[in-house]
C-alpha cells in the first residue's frame, strides 16, 4: 500500500493522473487547465516517467514535442483514484456535491463498489481476514517504498 | 481525491489504518506490530481523530486507558487502502508475492474489482467519461483541502 502511495502521494500528482484518465497528454493542457506552476508540473511528470506510470511519445521532431501516456501500470491506478474521488464526494463534499463526476457507459453517474472477483459480493470490512504471506517486515516494505 | 489524500497520505498512517482495519485498537499494539516510534505513532493517530478517522473510548478509568476505534469515516477508507493494496501487490511486490493478503468471506483469496453500482459491470478507464458538476476551480479544490 505504501509504495503505491508513494506514487500517487501528492495532490499535484493525483490531479494529473486524473486528466490523462480524462484523456490529457501534453503539458500545455495539464497547464492551462490546473493552473499549476511549469517548474512544478516538468518535476511531477518526470517523477511519474520514472515510476513507470507514465512514458513519453515523441509526436514532432521539428521541433521535439511529446506527448504523455499511461503505461499499463498507470492505467492500473484508475481504481485508486476512483477509491479516493469516492471518499472525498462523501465525506468532503457531501453526497451530490462533487465537483466533478464520472458517468459510466451504462449510462449511469458512476457509483463505484469494490467486489471480489471469486464471487461478486462487495468487499466490506467485515467480510476480511488477513493472514501474512511472508515474514517480511513492514521495516523493509517502508526501506523498499522509500527507495 | 486530494481531499482523501490528505488523510491518507502518508505511509505511516496507511498502515495504522490498515492494522485497525485488521483489529488493532491500541497504542501498544500497534507500537509493536510496526515498530514506529512513539512520538510518531501518536502523532498519526492524533491527526486521524482529527480528522474524524477514528474515534478514542475509553476502557479503564484508573488508569486512563483509551481504544482507537474506526469511525464510518473510517470505514469508508477501506476500498481506498484496498486499492492501493492491489496496486502494490500488482506492480512493486508482483502476483503472489505481497507480504499480506486477504481472505474474503467466500473463501477466495481476495482479488478485488471496482464495479458500477448501477450494472454491476467492472469499471475500466475506456468506459468513463467526466462532466463538471460545477464551476469549482482546481485551485479552489486544493485551497480547500489544504485547511
Amino acid at each position: 500500500m505504501a509504495a503505491a502511495l508513494s506514487v500517487v502521494g501528492d495532490p499535484w500528482t493525483l490531479l494529473i493522473l486524473r486528466d490523462a484518465f480524462l484523456g490529457v497528454r501534453r503539458f500545455d493542457d495539464w497547464q492551462a487547465r490546473l493552473g499549476v506552476a511549469r517548474n512544478v508540473l516538468a518535476a511531477r511528470l518526470k517523477t511519474l516517467v520514472a515510476h513507470g506510470v507514465l512514458e513519453t511519445r515523441l509526436y514532432s521532431e521539428h521541433p521535439p514535442r511529446k506527448d504523455y501516456v499511461l503505461t499499463a501500470r498507470g492505467r492500473d491506478l484508475m481504481p485508486v483514484l476512483l477509491a479516493l474521488k469516492a471518499w472525498g464526494d462523501r465525506h468532503v463534499y457531501g453526497d451530490g456535491c462533487a465537483p466533478l463526476e464520472f458517468v459510466h457507459a451504462c449510462g449511469a453517474v458512476l457509483s463505484p463498489s469494490l467486489t471480489c472477483d471469486a464471487c461478486g459480493g462487495k468487499v466490506t470490512a467485515a467480510d476480511l481476514t488477513a493472514r501474512p504471506r511472508e515474514a517480511a517486515s513492514v521495516g523493509q516494505v517502508m526501506a523498499e517504498t522509500a527507495t
